[in-house]
């Protein structure tokens, strides 16, 4: 598929049904395997993407420090249960990778239950549900089930196995870099260390690489950085290893939480007027769909780093239900039911527009900016003069003239005019031709 | 009439009342007339407007270029009709001039229905009216009759008869000059060229023709400017005449859709902060009538040529229901009916309480700034203290007092402590003749 | 009581409560004083306030010019009535000091009811309450009585006996100094000219002697200036007396009505941003109690005077209900019953809370802006992740790392954050401690 003009704005519902059906099945494969900061888990995940992008991967060794952080040992399981006294599994990995404490220490006991209740993780308000937690940089082990079960456990000798090795490693990610007219840079990042959870992970996994399918054969304007990283070490070994060029990103977004059927929620960048902010906000409006505006906060994913004071890069996140805000996050309920191919698809479209108004965003002058040229001679305009109701079309070449001073850009132009922002490009595009308007910025 | 202190502000209601009576009988005289954006139609109605206010009648000549327009053709007409197989006149311009496609090409011919009904227009949505269309720019002829007719029009042989002109000849508009103290400008601006309709139009025109009868023999603070023309290529015309000087215009109002009875509608200028919305806005809330206001867009009036980027004059529009908004918008029921005195005459007051606010805004200094004058000593306030409620004069004498640094004007006072512009300006002329203010600034 | 930090964000319960009964038993035995803008009443309220806080008496003698004013004489009075023909007191200032005009002229005189009639003043709205009145600057003599008794009045010749006197004297004020570490103060101010009224003047008095006794034996970082006053035109003396130096003035409050049960009302200061509006608007919001914002307006209490133009001292006035608002404002309503001590102990406690955030506030930078550091090491976050809600303490640690970029204060990070002052500083406080940050400016 080739970046063409119209992405986003001419997707014709077919086209999104698809994608969102293709983005599911993908993220399909991905959910069964168990990810975590380092590991096998993560060389899975990204060789699965590589199947469809080109993706570098990165592998940063245990004990390299970045900033204040260090890369941890690597962290792989193979095996986790728990058996009752009968020697029956009660708790087992095998069914899912949620049931273990995330990088637990291997371990192999017997045990009676007050020592194993310690060590159990549960959600007392959403009894029927298996929480995931996680212990990444203290050393603990632990299994996590849901509270219905952990108030069923009887007195008695449980056995205890977790098999899981920590080694000198390396943390992995991967990055793919369109490269486009300008060395500026549009950053998409989401993040691949959370084991089976598909809104809250997969989801960003899954459209991203769709989005890298859908321009990765294309030269764009900007150039475009995919990332996909290990939340908050992944994000802050990227930044340390490409600190002396982040300064190129003009825009970004962390794609997380876009499977679900809530209304979209846009999380605005940390810096005030941020470009991206502008052009999202116009995407979704001109979407006629439901969305939410949400400040920037310093909590959440790797917008986190990306927006830190030494950085401060203009990333903002486009979100269906914001993590947090749904009561299947960080549990078993956020499953392959939970996110659907429509909503998925939707969210697609969504980034798909953006990407169309990032690249054809430009800044035009009015070569006869005297009053309005005579559009009519020039077969623009109705020759039939007096109706009630003016069209959009016309205007939008009237709004495209009378505000293309060479410093209101085609995005400014729409958003003063209400009008959606294909119909102003298209505008522009005419009255270029017509040789009443001139590109003078992009 | 003469321009006094408290125009709009001081209008008794019985003024206001024989004004909208005046305008509404001065707009009966002009209703028949066939106007056209040329032709004895527009020199009839500037004949007429001339009988009030002193206007001096420019013609511009056919085939002249104006910017990226040329002055058409005058255009003419003597008689228009359609007769039946028996003879019978079923279309008849001398009915309603609006059943005449405006600036229809002559024509004497016999021909079947299916020819006629290629040269007849209708509103299906509002099959009882006849509606208004033109055709200035594209060679055509052609009747508007309502579509209840139409769909009656029987298969017959019908004699179509157009007795119109075109020559080459001229453009004519009508300019009236206040010559103020200042050479700054304030222009009000209406459009002469739609034939039977009263609401969009001649609405405006009495309005304009009775604001130059109140303050033609004053010496005002600005100049003043009234420009009655064809509408686009007549404010197209004179911009292009008049084009080394259009930058003594510091506000301006496009008139038009005054007699309705709906609620005001300020259109803003395209330039942001124009002193005109700040004034139009303050005279529509000190009004306590119910308004709305519209963002500048580069459609409707002769505001659009003003506002064109190479020239960007600060001129707004005042209307009541803005055109388009009516269902009496470009059709038969926009008639002698539909606007009413009373609303003129509101409309009227509207217009002269700007002027007032225009005419009487100004800086001052507080003479004493530091702490409180004691007003009181001066006779300026309540000798018994204690109230529980602060008058409203003596709040406006603080407010003048406190805000009168040199820099905040009357307006901007107003503005701020919410109390109406005019006892603002009684409060100013107390304090000057107190000796605790001085005016520093127009 | 020391100043220390916490104050208003660390009040109990049960110190607010006790703290709101001292200020109403401190009103209780100023209740009964006659005052006035001069004379011995004023000096009795001072002598009582300086027995708890170290007052300075100021007195500037009759005849001295303090810019348009000039000090009055000195009023003093001892005894007014009238009597009826059977020598009965019909009205008595024992009873209510609000029965005389305040500032009447010594009067012994036998008159017939209708002379009588023109010195008694009422409120007929209120026909039940003796209103407050004052002639200050003009001669004259009344009484106030309430409406009903004013129309039971019948035909008598009656004695008139006011034993008033004006002389030579002085206009007394009071005023402390808490001198600081910088010697840019914090103003307070209320006035101490009102007689029997206990919301509108007393409240004030009561609750800025509190305020003193709470900060007199600390070293704040600001100078802390405390004024009682008389209105107007003591306040008019004060800016006379120290013109040279009330610029060191950098935020300010006028204490008034703050012992009514109403809703909080801050009026905001003259000039626009300052930063009292901002420190006292995000206190009120952190309380989570109902309040509104008043803009600015010249009338009101000697927030008149120090935002006249010449000093536009940035002083704000943070009230319960606003004077005029309540129907016990100046009338005999206003007293001991009117105010409580849960409402003055709250008022006391919002008063604390801003002084916390002046005494607190102050420009941080994040030593680490590169990436979050890594809290956990540092015993500062969860070690288990996972938590579908972030902690409040964790957020507040987020966001102070991450808008301390050297030019957001503690305060702009607690407004943009919406987390409570208090929570911000501790959480400043813990990073400077982990030496991750560093305090940089005031």
């Amino acid at each position: 598929m080739k970046l063409k003009s119209g992405i986003g704005y001419e997707l014709e519902k077919k086209d999104v049904s698809r994608i969102g059906c293709d983005i599911h099945d993908f993220i399909k494969g991905l959910y069964p395997i168990c990810r975590s900061i380092t590991g096998d888990g993560v060389r899975a995940t990204l060789k699965k993407i590589g199947e469809h992008i080109p993706i570098k991967i990165i592998e940063v060794p245990t004990g390299k420090k970045v900033f204040d952080w260090v890369i941890p040992k690597e962290w792989n399981i193979r095996d986790a249960y728990v058996k009752n006294g009968e020697g029956k599994k009660i708790i087992d990995m095998k069914k899912s990778n949620l049931h273990v404490l995330n990088y637990s220490m291997p371990i192999h006991k017997k045990m009676r239950l007050a020592e194993l209740k310690e060590h159990l993780f549960t959600i007392p308000s959403q009894p029927d549900l298996v929480p995931y937690f996680t212990s990444y940089y203290k050393e603990n082990w632990g299994f996590c089930i849901s509270h219905k079960q952990y108030t069923r456990l009887k007195e008695d000798i449980y056995e205890v196995h977790i098999d899981s090795e920590f080694k000198d490693g390396s943390l992995t990610f991967g990055e793919m870099y369109v490269k486009g007219l300008s060395k500026d840079e549009v950053l998409f990042s989401t993040y691949i260390c959370h084991p089976s959870l598909c809104n809250d992970n997969l989801s960003g996994i899954g459209l991203l690489t769709a989005l890298g399918v859908y321009i990765k054969n294309s030269i764009p304007k900007y150039s475009y950085r995919f990332l996909f990283v290990p939340e908050t070490i992944g994000s802050i070994a990227w930044l340390y290893l490409n600190r002396e060029k982040v300064r190129n990103i003009k825009l970004g977004l962390v794609a997380t939480c876009v499977g679900d059927g809530g209304d979209f929620t846009y999380k605005k960048a940390r810096c005030s007027d941020a470009l991206i902010d502008k052009i999202a906000l116009k995407a979704l409006k001109d979407s006629k769909i439901p969305y939410k505006t949400v400040d920037f906060f310093p909590a959440g994913s790797d917008e986190r780093q990306y927006s830190s004071p030494g950085f401060n890069l203009p990333v903002g996140s486009l979100m269906r239900t914001m993590y947090g805000d749904f009561p299947q996050y960080h549990n078993s309920a956020d499953d392959l039911n939970f996110i659907k191919p429509i909503f998925l698809g939707e969210s697609f479209e969504e980034y798909a527009r953006i990407i169309y108004i990032i690249e054809n965003d430009a800044t035009y002058l009015n070569k006869k900016p005297y009053c309005e040229p005579q559009l009519g001679r020039r077969g623009l305009y109705d020759t039939v003069g007096g109706k009630a109701e003016v069209d959009v079309g016309q205007l939008s070449l009237l709004s495209v003239l009378n505000y293309s001073d060479g410093k209101t850009s085609l995005l400014d132009i729409s958003i003063r005019s209400g009008i959606v922002f294909d119909r102003i490009k298209q505008a522009a595009d005419i009255l270029c031709k017509a040789k009443l308007l001139k590109k003078i910025g992009r």
